[in-house]
């Protein structure tokens, strides 16, 4: 397969920043796998990127990835070859040759871990996702939501115990039996899921998401070189809407079942001053509420950015006093259809509201 | 390979009593699956028992058991099928067929579940295990002892998800991920672990223990059938040695880590008239002493008999008033070598005894 592009240190660092946006406060920082990423093209490997409509049909295709805590995986150094190590491994467990790697989430540091397996095993990346954002299990990525299988699939640690799931009822039960796993491992274990065919991703992915990343990411760096606003070059270069600006007053946090949830409470400066927005959180944002006005939910894309640099600001690093900005992107297409909104819409997360287009008006609380 | 027997339905009966006996207190209750296994009888499946000195030096042999809480598996019900069909997706794995299975522990239920995926398989099991007895944690039988490869191995549910553990550092990670699954698919699973050689098999395991359990098994019955006392006749036959006889008077338990730990105080009757003896168990009975003086610690085997009937009582039943008899029986030789003591003597439980053979005089706790 022809790779449609190759990456540069500086798509990286593009990638890098508009991968954090998409993770819309959740999906881990990409930051030290950009680092092992640029040490790889350093080396001379390097990193394929292939337009998925030039996929074959009948190619394997696996999705790559880290599973386990976020606050876990900045501090937490990896060993670098462990997503290879679980395509590997899932390749003499099927007996075939993978042809290609795919992210499951654009969002966060599992944009880029595909790019490490990539750049070590000569392999090209899949320009797309399963998200096009970040959510915090494994099975509210579209290749799920579209009935895909979840197995099999392949568990690898730093010290290279690999664990396979051979047979799972769904992916429900992958997520369940994979996270019992990744604790023990120590909060982070490297995924390769589920050979897919080529016909398969087409199908279900959210396409050309890592183009996407870089474009958000190109935009921002380029604003900041010119010394020019880069919120507003973001909001038109993605279809985005400004929702709430002003300074976090409060942050209720709570660890509960391995995530990272809570609200946090901006209060309104200048044509937002008087205004109270709250934006509730389950490692990323899900909803945002101005008295009993929803703004916007999942899965449409909820970011805090910081206001002058349009520093995305995740979950965990949100605190008292920093002036942001709040951004509501709408979500793919993928991710709006009554199949996908029953695993990623508002009710999902517990939440009685109906999920509402971002352009849509803003509405009342049931 | 031919079979050196076919069991019975009498066999069976006596191995549900022998197994229990030699479970010291642990390893979960056999009487569910030998229901399963005489159901099979009557179906006209058969379990055929092969002396292991039969087994050709390249046959591939797995063990084959069940992962959980003893508690658990005495009111869950098993589906069944699921320890043959973890069997044969190792198969699958490691694209060999499966000669023969072992049991890990002939100690309480694990003695019979090799025999339910025998009887479905139509596979042999071997006459010998790894541990002679019982002990709580995967990493405790001679297979691992003497230097076995703890993968592959695999994991099944009653919902047949099956996950396989294709590399791990060693025995004990196999416990730490395996037992991590098995929680989750409600503390009860299917295990089929790592394909060994005939040669491996003969090098490694505890022999003849299926015949030593009905052995034991059958005397206890023929006692009771004759109305004589049982004991006597079980010492006598098994090289056993009455420790202890009494009322017991105090039962401690506490639930850690998963494992059932305490002590029960048997006070003396008869000969033993204003002794005291207490036993310490964590799932298995793993050290009995009378005031300072250890009389017994594992790996020698310490049983807790009911007086009249020979009834093994498992250490979650312990309680006020039962007429109990304390036996040991030495280990067999495979666990009182220096590597085994390691992993199986007094010290590796936590305590500060070296291992004395049973035979040898008592001595003083350090």
């Amino acid at each position: 397969m022809e790779a449609t592009w190759y990456l540069t240190p500086e798509d990286l660092d593009a990638i890098e920043l508009g991968a954090n946006v998409l993770g819309t406060g959740g999906g881990g920082n990409p930051y030290p796998v950009k680092l092992y990423a640029r040490e790889l093209l350093k080396q001379g490997k390097r990193i394929a990127v292939l337009d998925p409509l030039r996929l074959p049909d009948d190619a394997l295709v696996v999705a790559v990835g880290g599973m386990g805590a976020p606050t876990v995986s900045i501090e937490r150094l990896i060993r670098g070859d462990e997503f290879l190590y679980a395509v590997r491994a899932l390749e003499r467990h099927v007996g075939r040759r993978i042809d290609a790697l795919i992210s499951k989430e654009i969002g966060g540091s599992n944009s880029m871990r595909p790019m490490l397996a990539a750049a070590l095993g000569d392999l090209p990346v899949v320009d797309g996702d399963g998200m096009g954002r970040a959510f915090p299990e494994l099975q509210m990525c579209t290749f799920f939501i579209y009935g895909l299988p979840a197995a099999p699939a392949a568990l690898c640690d730093v010290r290279h115990n690999v664990v396979l799931f051979d047979e799972v009822r769904d992916a429900v039960w992958l997520e369940r039996l994979a996270r019992a796993v990744t604790i023990q491992m120590g909060c982070h274990a490297a995924y390769a899921m589920a050979p897919w065919s080529g016909a398969e991703i087409k199908r279900t992915a959210v396409l050309h998401t890592v183009t996407q990343a870089r474009r958000i990411g190109t935009v921002i760096l380029e604003a900041r070189r010119r010394q020019e606003p880069p919120i507003p070059a973001l909001v038109a270069a993605h279809q985005g809407r400004v929702l709430f600006e002003g300074k976090i007053v409060d942050v209720l946090r709570r660890i509960t079942g391995g995530f990272a949830r809570g609200e946090v409470t901006i209060e309104g400066l200048e044509a937002y001053s008087g205004q109270r927005l709250v934006v509730d959180f389950q490692n990323e944002n899900l909803l945002a509420r101005c008295g009993d006005t929803v703004l916007c939910t999942v899965p449409d894309l909820l970011c805090i950015l910081e206001r002058e640099t349009a520093t995305p600001i995740n979950t965990e690093l949100l605190r008292y006093g920093w002036r942001v900005v709040v951004l509501g992107f709408p979500a793919p297409v993928q991710l709006i259809s009554p199949e996908a909104l029953a695993v990623v819409g508002p009710q999902a997360f517990g939440y009685d509201v109906a999920y509402r287009r971002l352009d849509a008006a803003s509405r009342e609380v049931a």
